[in-house]
């Protein structure tokens, strides 16, 4: 490798050249704008040339020049993904199958953890919008939270909802609220109504006439719909279905067993997910209860483990690692199709009996 | 706010203007350089020009120009991540402990996964260095690939190991694998051994005379270490523990239940992770084995979900999260001031006892 034939070799931290589109072109015997236009995917090139500049590329191991290439070309091939917790085991599939999934098509996934606070998403959103985000992937902690759909508003790429509805009017500020589902914002959902009824009518199939549902984050579209199809679903049956929303702090194991323990506490329960399953089971142990025995138990979304239990739990279950991989080939699609309007994809939830649920005589 | 009066104002998707450094000098009464001056933390500015161009900025809502800036000035302020598998709950709580530790210092985390994929790993690693991040962290799925530790060595940052040893000689690609531990990748490693010779300890106490590790990834740090110690905590107590290392593609639970049913089966048994621990737990309910009855069970990292185990399993336990914020502020470090020389932080395990051991009589 000749280092002083090529004034555009660039020296790495320990003194070797990089190959630099010159040298790609001198042995190819071919310009450098022609090499350029190889690398760009020109159409204006030969089948010949394309081959054998690619082959000397490649013998040289040329790397194209990284981010300073891409953003003159206008892109940076980096996603942007705001999640509330990335240890919350959901939210960890929902991440790896977006990360597969994009790095498949070249794309990187910058990850940013909320924690749930609304101030800190803000930041986040922010400080991957500074990092020229060609999209952005959101689980965000609030569907409502007018600074930050500010910033959705301003964002100059697509978006893509993961189980969330934002509305993002482009036009107006003062109409977020009212802008219908979907209008800008492209989503994945789950289709949480058609699991949580097949759970509510397996409780009231085994007898049970007053079930809860502990449903922290009521404000989301998870809870949301979860408390509307299991309230629809129980007077349907007629049966009754309390819910439990919590506030920012949760319900606690104490709060849980006094719900458990109560006169009129329901013979059955429906934890709203995997957080609050946590808090469930440490309050059935506070309050020396056992499942089935002492309750019904039905949780939704599987969590590693969970397989383990005996006896085994009834769960609202879907594919959370397809979720994420179906986000990411959304996005993938309005980043190929700048004007393609939003568009909702519903992926399914199912319920799976357990030994959790029992028969009530 | 002016629209016309200021030619570098960009505009945002949606047609509101960008506020500019233009419009910023203009309403501060400073010129265009002594905005770029505050903004840049240059020291040649009085405090009360600094104060005063900030609270204009701020009232404007002024956002530097993002990465094209950070580009010029020649930085990202992105890290790069290297991980096996996000949805393994033990790297989505060192991913969190990173993340938010970075976040803290206007760093941003660019997730790869490689699924234990050394040839997807070198493709996340030079799709990173395009992206220009400033730093590496590594909890790479093999510590010798030397096309990854080729790009390792080429690398413009610093990089920090997440409990693996890598041996990075920037002088002499012949000399990588001679290269003394540390050398050039500081590296923030779990205590292993200390962990697991308590745990074998206890399983000595408790009168177990020839126990098994299963140990898969036993050419990775932790593995090696584990197996190490526990072997050579063994033989001080004059018990014997017999390592189970597997390929690539796993021990599966045919294979430790057959382990577990041989004439010679031990009365004890170390998961040496959590991935291994669901193979066991596999294991033990297809060959209808109970711990502690059968056999006594111990394994390696807490997994959500575990503590409602019953019975508890004993655990050799660490803090995931820790390790992964330990490993972000020692990257900090390095970017702070880049002729640091590299060092080893150790952080501590420890070994919780719990009701899956029995005494045996």
């Amino acid at each position: 490798m000749s280092q002083h034939a090529d004034p555009s070799a660039h020296r790495g931290r320990h003194g070797r050249p990089r190959v630099g589109v010159r040298e790609v072109a001198r042995r190819a015997g071919v310009a450098a704008s022609t090499v350029s236009r190889v690398l760009s995917d020109h159409p204006d090139v030969s089948p010949e040339t394309r081959a054998q500049v690619l082959e000397v590329a490649n013998a040289l191991g040329y790397r194209p020049n990284g981010l300073g290439q891409m953003l003159r070309q206008g892109f940076t091939r980096t996603i942007g993904f705001c999640v509330s917790d990335i240890a919350n085991p959901l939210f960890a599939q929902i991440t790896r199958g977006a990360e597969m999934t994009l790095s498949k098509h070249g794309y990187s996934l910058l990850l940013s953890n909320s924690m749930s606070d609304p101030a800190l998403e803000l930041k986040n959103l922010q400080a991957l919008d500074q990092r020229r985000v060609e999209g952005l992937l959101l689980s965000v902690t609030s569907e409502t939270d007018p600074a930050m759909l500010a910033v959705l508003r301003d964002f100059q790429g697509p978006l893509v909802a993961i189980d969330r509805e934002l509305h993002v009017d482009p036009t107006d500020s003062a109409a977020l609220a009212a802008a219908p589902a979907g209008a800008t914002v492209s989503a994945v959902l789950s289709d949480h109504a058609v699991g949580i009824r097949a759970a509510v009518a397996a409780l009231a199939a085994a007898g049970h006439r007053h079930i809860a549902l502990l449903q922290e984050l009521a404000e989301l579209r998870p809870g949301r719909v979860r408390a509307q199809a299991a309230t629809a679903a129980a007077a349907e049956l007629g049966i009754t279905c309390r819910i439990h929303p919590a506030g920012p702090e949760g319900l606690s194991p104490g709060q849980i067993a006094a719900i458990l323990t109560a006169p009129d506490a329901p013979t059955a329960v429906i934890a709203g997910h995997n957080q609050i399953l946590i808090r469930l089971l440490a309050a059935l142990r506070s309050a020396g209860l056992r499942y089935p025995d002492d309750v019904s138990v039905v949780t939704c979304d599987d969590v590693p483990l969970m397989e383990f239990f005996e006896p085994a739990l009834a769960v609202v279950r879907r594919d959370p690692a397809r979720l994420g991989a179906a986000a990411a080939e959304l996005l993938l699609e309005h980043l190929v199709d700048a004007d393609a309007p939003g568009r909702q994809v519903v992926l399914p939830t199912e319920f799976v009996p357990g030994a959790s649920v029992r028969q009530l005589t």
